[in-house]
C-alpha cells in the first residue's frame, strides 16, 4: 500500500534539514522524503514533511523525528492507494 | 463502475487521522483514501475526505466513519464512470 | 457522437445526490456522471451536474431528473464530438 | 486544413441550444461544437461558440446559425492548421 | 528551422478576419495561423497574430499583411527553433 | 551539457528583432532563440531574450549582441544541464 | 539517491553567476543547476539556486559555493529520492 503524509514540524537549530530528511530516507519502504521551510524563529524551524513509501507507518515516521528533537506539530494530509 | 465521494466529516480527536483512512481502505473495492484537515477546533477536527474505488457505496462509507464516531457533515461530490 | 452536458439542477433534499447519479449512469450510452454541490439551502439543493456518454439526449437526461424531482435551471454547456 | 472559429452569437429561446449544437454537427468536417451560456436576458441568450473542423467555412457556419434564427455578434478568434 | 511571429495588427473592417487568417496560410512553410480580436473599434480591430512556420520570413508576412490593408503595430515576440 | 541563459537587453530600434535572433542562432550549439519586447521607448526596445544550446557560453552570445549594438542589461537566469 | 537542495545564496559581484553555475556542475553526480537573480544590490546579489544530481551532499555544495565567495543564507527545500 502506498502512504504519504504531510506533516507540520517544529525544529531546533540543531541537527540540520538535511540530517533529518536523509534519517527519514532510512525508514523502511521510505521512497521520498521533501522538506520545506516555513518560517524560521531565532532557535527553531516550522518545517512542512511530505514523506512518501510503501508501507511506512506514522508512528516509525514521528519516532524518527523525535530521535532527532523534531516536535510533530500536526498531520495535516494522509493518503492512501493499493497498488494496482 | 468507478466511484468517488468527496465528503465533509467531523472527527473527535480520537481516533487518529491515520486509523481513520486505514478503516477506510479496508472497504472492499476501496483504491484511495485522502484526508486533509480543514481546521482544528478544541474537540474536533473538519476533515475533508475523498474515497475513490470500484463499486463502493456511500452507505458502508458511512458506516466505517460512523464506527469511528466521525459524523458525516456533507457529501461535496459525487462522481460515476463506467469503466472502459 | 460523444455528447456532453453542464447542468444547474434543483434538488429536494430526497432523493440523495448519490441516487440521482446512479440512476443517470442507467442512461443508454452513458460514461460518466459528476454531481457537485453548489449551494445547500433548508429545502434544496443547487447543483452541478455533468453528464458525458455516447449518444445521449438531454430529454433523456431531464426525464430521469424529473423522475426523482430535480428541476432543471439551466444547461450551462453543450459538447458534441465525432469519435474518430 | 483543420479550421476553428470562436464566435459570440445573440440566440433567441427558441430553438434550444442543444437543436443549434446539433445542426452545426451536421456540416460537412465539422469535428467538435462547443455550446456555453455567457448570458441569459429575458428573450435572448448570449452564447460563445467554438467550434471546429476540417475544411470548414464561417460562411456555412453562419448560414446555420442564421436558419436557427441566431445573430452572429462577433468573431473572436480564428485557428488554422495545416494537417501534418 | 521553426519560426513564430506574435504580430499586433490594426486591420480595417474588410477584409474579414477569415479571408486574411487564409491568405497567409498560402505563404511556402506556413504551419498555423491563429488571430485573435483584442479591441474592435468604429472603423479598425486590433489584432494579436500568431503565425508559426518553417523558414518563415518576417517580410513575407508583413507584405501579405500590407496587400490586406493591414498595418504592423508592433512586434511582440520572435521564436526561432532548429528542428532535431 | 545543456545550457540557457534569461537575459535582459536594451536595444536600439534597429536592427530589427528578427534579424537579433537569426543571429543569435547562428551560434554553434544554438537550439533555440526566444525574443520577448518588455518596454518600447522612443530609441531603444528592453527584450527580455532567452537562448538555449549545447554548450554555448555567455560570453558568444554577449559578443553577438554587442555586434548588434545590443547592451546586456542583466542576466536573470542561468541553467546548465548534463545530457542522458 | 536523487538529491535536490533550493539555497538561497549571497554572492558579491564577482564571479560571474555564470562562473557559479560551472563549478557547480563540476561537482561529483550533479545533474542540473539553476541559477535565479533575486535581487541585485551595490556590491552583492542575491540567488536562489537549485542544485540536482545523485548521492551530491550539502556539504560539497557549499564548499564549492564558499570557494567562490558565496555565502549560503539559508536552504530552503531539500528532496530525497530513492531511484527506482
Amino acid at each position: 500500500m502506498k502512504v504519504a503524509y504531510y506533516l507540520d514540524i517544529l525544529k531546533p537549530h540543531m541537527p540540520s534539514l538535511d540530517l533529518v530528511a536523509r534519517k527519514l530516507m532510512e525508514i523502511e519502504g521510505m521512497k521520498n522524503v521533501r522538506i520545506k521551510v516555513d518560517e524560521l524563529d531565532q532557535k527553531t524551524a516550522s518545517l512542512h514533511i511530505s514523506v512518501e513509501g510503501n508501507d511506512i507507518s506514522l508512528e516509525t515516521v514521528t519516532e524518527v523525528l523525535s530521535s532527532m528533537n523534531c516536535a510533530l506539530h500536526s498531520v495535516d494530509e494522509v493518503i492512501y492507494e493499493h497498488k494496482e
